[in-house]
């Protein structure tokens, strides 16, 4: 047997354009404070304009740009102070040529004036005489009604991720209340008569429930929320009732372990015993990870992971992270934006044809380039996921990668 | 007046060392399935070796490797299947020369073996007799007793931020309650007679407070508890008796707006004021986010940020945010670490001397590089922030930087 035939099994590919099958979850009204990380489940479009008044920038002088043409330090040009802007009041005094108003940042413009002097480039000789020096643009320091948002624009879009910054714009536009997507439930069930509960010394020959908790940081970091429904033994009625409970409570089910040959046919019979259920995917051509199944059960995604805690981080990074993001809610052109970096491979790196490998990197930063530094282990042991800071990906078709090669680095 | 006269203020080094100078919060003790993202405050020694026992990592054969040296296809090496190995169980068979057990991923290596040959690289001729293709090396699909982490060896560090596999780790070790530091509390204060509550339609002239909510936003994603107190008028009684109120509810108080002359003396009246206070920092050498105060009472921070939205999200990114870092535990080898990138400029920029300059950019994918594009516009502009994904630096001493420049670029 050949390396290749090992990993027949479906293209990674193939598998992601399953996950986007599966239907969005519905959406809920959030109090705006508590969006940040959220996505938006429609489209935005201001009712205002942004700001709805011509606004200074800087702390000086509200004048008519063209009084101030060809001021500088040594041919100062004067000014009359006519007054002063008061914050949050509506200007009562206007602007002439050779007027000038104080005014402070954020300041509505009086009539009359479109330009705002800096504090620094202009001296009150007393409370009414004013000396600029320097010519002041049209427009300069100010903005312009509308200038940020316009009446009507859209200024955000459904399944865009609400960053700070987006919370601002909702802000600005009064949205104290904002509409996003539910975040998916993922159930996640640990499979495996080696397996005991964390809390429980493991005898000889046993194993603590680690992915139990790899997988609930995974998901709580993707946008999800965790729901850990415990272990099962390999036993085929309680799997099948673990998952059936699962599908009622949750959007997605994620079993893992029961990668080995006997309990991956085991896994499969009882999916294939729940209502509506479909087996997709039943290995996949990527390393490692290769013994991942995906399958449907009432709409809804069930995922079979690898045992080994490694193996089943990197199938959550590049199948189930994109999946929850996508049924999440995300629009399709910022899937994994957010986990991806460019660097530069330190050294040479082998590959299996056949197969796309996903090696573990350390991210280095010297001078202003970034590194990826290749980790090797067994995908069995969790020490070489905490030294690594993500995933590069060798393609199927690739012998390996030179050192120096541009790669992209899906970030744990 | 030059530009470099303006930019007088403490140079944001200066600023971040003194951030440097406030005590940590205080720990808590958490169940392990809700430390995702936050920071140990302990170091984590393995009381056992992990793993106990030698672990098959792939299905199939338990044998001693030096009983298949020589096997091929053409010529494959024949066994005698003593066995098979339950999952969770000790195995009762060991494994003399010519002899193999079955073994499933995870499983316990019987005595006398020690390797494991791929269900692939075999075939079963019977139940009794099995046929190898291929030389197995000694410990080959094996974990060896303590390879992941051995008894006594320090695992994770004070410090360090819990991602999934560290919970993987805390797991493997039985933790189920981890001493992690306290999230920081962070009040929030917008001050001016201009600002107006978001859900209140803003007078011609006023603003909706704004920067509230993309500062409450930046808290959370920095790992900080936000407690919006509310507007302040341009008031000093009022003032004072917010910041008291802060200080007694959090560990770090950020105010916002107060940044024009006016205001800005009148926020550093009040502070003067508060017991125990000093005034460290009273503008800073960057752009844009000059007008920015630190100060200290009762060894808690106080921040006057600019009131134009965008640069009070620069200062945060810049030096607020290494702060709360810092005083929530993260260790100083990896304070801002996982916000920065490294990319391309996609064109010149010009810049002035004598000040720091950060630039808005975006981040584009192109083949395997990430070119960092600037995205130019006032620093009041809401609308600039939403299109950008982070930030670049350019150097007090520096007049720009060429097209193809490396940068780092600090993400929102």
């Amino acid at each position: 047997m050949t390396g290749k035939e090992f990993f027949k099994g479906t293209p990674l590919a193939t598998v992601l354009e399953l996950t986007r099958t599966f239907p969005c979850v519905s959406e809920e009204v959030l109090p705006l404070d508590q969006c940040v990380g959220r996505i938006l489940s429609t489209d935005i479009v201001s009712q205002i304009n942004l700001p709805e008044f011509n606004r200074a920038t800087m702390d000086g002088y509200a004048v008519q740009a063209r009084s101030t043409f060809g001021a500088s330090e040594s041919m100062p040009a004067l000014f009359t102070i006519v007054g002063a802007i008061e914050m949050g009041e509506v200007p009562t005094v206007s602007v002439k040529a050779g007027e000038a108003v104080r005014i402070a940042t954020g300041g509505m413009l009086p009539d009359g004036s479109d330009s705002v002097v800096m504090v620094e480039h202009a001296e009150a000789l007393d409370d009414y005489t004013l000396e600029v020096f320097k010519s002041a643009a049209p427009l300069q320091h100010v903005i312009e009604i509308g200038e940020d948002f316009r009446l009507g624009e859209q200024v955000l879009s459904k399944g865009s991720p609400l960053r700070p910054q987006e919370m601002g714009v909702l802000a600005a536009l009064g949205k104290t209340h904002v509409p996003v997507y539910r975040q998916p439930i993922v159930a996640i069930i640990s499979s495996g008569d080696e397996i005991v509960p964390i809390e429980k010394p493991p005898g000889l020959s046993q194993l603590r429930d680690v992915n139990a908790y790899t997988l609930t940081g995974l998901v709580r970091l993707s946008g999800g929320v965790p729901l850990y429904l415990g272990i099962v033994r390999d036993n085929l009625d309680e799997l099948d009732r673990f998952c059936r409970s699962a599908l009622d409570q949750a959007d997605m089910v994620l079993i893992s372990g029961g990668s080995s040959v006997g309990s991956r046919d085991f896994t499969l019979e009882v999916i294939k015993g729940l209502p509506d259920s479909e087996v997709l995917v039943h290995g996949v051509s990527i390393s490692p990870g290769k013994p991942t199944i995906l399958a449907r059960s009432k709409q809804k995604a069930i995922w079979g992971l690898p045992g080994q805690v490694a193996s089943a981080m990197v199938v959550f990074q590049v199948m189930v992270r994109p999946m929850l993001e996508t049924i999440g809610g995300l629009s399709e052109d910022r899937l994994g934006a957010a986990y991806e970096v460019s660097a530069v491979l330190s050294r040479n790196l082998a590959s299996v044809q056949g197969r796309e490998d996903y090696v573990r990197v350390k991210l280095v930063h010297r001078a202003n380039q970034m590194y990826a530094e290749p980790i090797l282990g067994k995908s069995g042991l969790i020490h070489t996921m905490v030294k690594a800071d993500g995933l590069i990906r060798i393609d199927i078709n690739s012998e390996g990668l030179d050192k120096g090669a541009p790669v992209r680095v899906i970030l744990f």
